[in-house]
């Protein structure tokens, strides 16, 4: 029997969610301030290592087994121009990944973080979705239950990524769905030129009036407008709520593969952090969307998790502080009078 | 005899300033644009990787010996109770460095990097400026020169940080003295409240209206109204472009005490690079009128040099990947058509 049987099961599966661990967060809260710095001056550093604390259930938290997810998929809407690379390098740079060639292997050593690569059925694009739904509700349910049967057991924290050339125009189309406004997503993905930029605004319009009747299903959106390496990271960042396990989206495709979690349920995507700020048009309003305010905006545009990936560094300083400085107390400071 | 005699002495070495290495800067390019990914999609990553080649002569640069110099200072303004800690907190925190307690200690070994700190006679704390110059031209030169010669042969990267109760009102009246507008760049330094950031906006006017006749004159402007861990700093800075090492600036103090090195020459501060962007409220403005753009914006107000040494986390990933990467040759990745 497959994990979800249909649309309405994994929309069951969706709204049925564990809560973080409220007690362990007012516990980090009091050691924060007791160390030896002026309340809250370590900004976002400390926010991040709460945010840990909460969803691991643990304090202090760890970071000591993250996995980077990086999820790969071809796309048939690629034939309308959108992408500024041939499809075939879709699957090139997943041998590039097992190669340790790309950005995204350099990225995870200096992280201390695992890579994992999943080749979506990569000799099998989904359809084009100008001409009609890009997957089946069997074929998008199965991407969405390998994503979630392919996150490990416990993690400290998941990191989401893909591959995919044309996915950013599935991210768009998917994000127009959810959100409304057309084609205002799009962005020039990978570097395309300006007449590419039109053919991927024409294409996402085309799908967004040919798929009208699924704009008030996010679920059935996903299966029209996504991709198979955006299933899957609905599926894997399901699962990591599941199990309480912190997540660290990358950029646009990341970022709106998830969406539909968020529009199922509005505290869906409380146990996800947006990595960073990517460069490609669409994301900045697309975390406006999903009211995420990012931890890093280095105009990075890349995906791979690549942008999550240097955030890791971020959460890591973050609990090195935590973990070494002294208290007040301990170091003799005098601490600001009440 | 001293580094520097006189004010007109130290002016001279302010506008003797090498330029970058044009020609490492071209060769780090070249490579950049063959490695697998769009090309900029490492966006501020890249720039990093090209800025420290470029000023470090070396083809790939190289980030081993990075020095994280904390300058620590008295300031006789505390009197007009302009700080939420009371001014023992200065050496109590030098001391905390010494022990390994504060944040930086941590951020230091996080970012690879050694951290010297350098307490400038906190026993004598500077001059109350609202009742005259903070420090006298021999003072001021002699912290300048100190802080000039703290700095060693050959790192790779140098990080500028700072301790000193008070020192974000010096700060603020500095940046107020170079670009006017009274004490817009006033904040709530350490946490100050209502009362005290009115007393602190009242102490830098009073200041300002004071040493009116330095206002056209930096060195001048920074020994009136600054402070001796800013004068090292300025000092320090200028003697990183001297050898062409690169420098990262932390918050508003260390950004406030290098100011006056570009108020006396245009590009004096192209070997220097904003870490990040501080919660104190005058950063940002300060920032805007250096035209820097910082590296990371993650609400951090502690000083230490603490939001610059998070950045080095990110000149790390940057070189990681320009180190790490495959050419399109190497993995047989299809580039992008011309």
């Amino acid at each position: 029997m497959p994990r979800f049987a249909s649309f309405d099961d994994l929309r069951a599966a969706c709204l049925d969610l564990p809560a973080a661990h409220a007690d362990v967060a007012a516990a980090v809260a009091a050691r924060e301030a007791r160390l030896t710095k002026p309340p809250g001056s370590l900004g976002r550093l400390e926010e991040a290592v709460a945010w840990l604390a909460r969803w691991q259930g643990r304090n202090p938290p760890t970071l000591d087994a993250i996995e980077i997810m990086v999820f790969a998929g071809n796309h048939g809407v690629t034939a309308q121009g959108v992408s500024a690379y041939p499809p075939e390098v879709t699957a090139q740079m997943v041998a590039n990944f097992a190669r340790g060639g790309a950005a995204i292997n350099q990225l995870a050593r200096a992280a201390g973080a695992a890579l994992r690569v999943v080749a979506m059925s990569l000799e099998q694009p989904t359809a084009d979705f100008t001409q009609g739904p890009a997957m089946s509700e069997a074929e998008f349910l199965e991407a969405v239950a390998a994503g979630y049967e392919d996150v490990a057991d416990h993690p400290d924290l998941i990191v989401l990524g893909e591959m995919g050339i044309g996915n950013t125009t599935a991210a768009a189309a998917l994000a127009g769905a959810l959100y409304g406004g057309g084609a205002r997503f799009a962005g020039t993905g990978t570097g395309v030129d300006e007449a590419g930029l039109a053919r991927k605004r024409a294409a996402i319009e085309q799908a967004l009036e040919r798929h009208a009747d699924v704009r008030g299903d996010p679920l059935r959106a996903a299966a029209a407008l996504g991709g198979r390496e955006l299933a899957a990271l609905l599926g894997a960042c399901l699962a990591a709520r599941h199990r309480r396990i912190p997540v660290l989206l990358d950029g646009i495709v990341s970022t709106a593969a998830v969406a539909p979690l968020l529009a199922l349920r509005a505290d869906a995507l409380d146990h996800a952090m947006a990595g960073h700020l990517s460069a490609e048009a669409g994301h900045k309003l697309l975390l406006q969307e999903l009211k995420m305010k990012p931890l890093l905006d280095l105009g990075m545009r890349l995906g791979e998790g690549s942008g999550a990936a240097v955030a890791v560094l971020v959460l890591r300083a973050g609990l090195a502080c935590h973990l070494g400085m002294a208290t007040f107390e301990e170091a003799k400071v005098s601490d600001k009078p009440a």
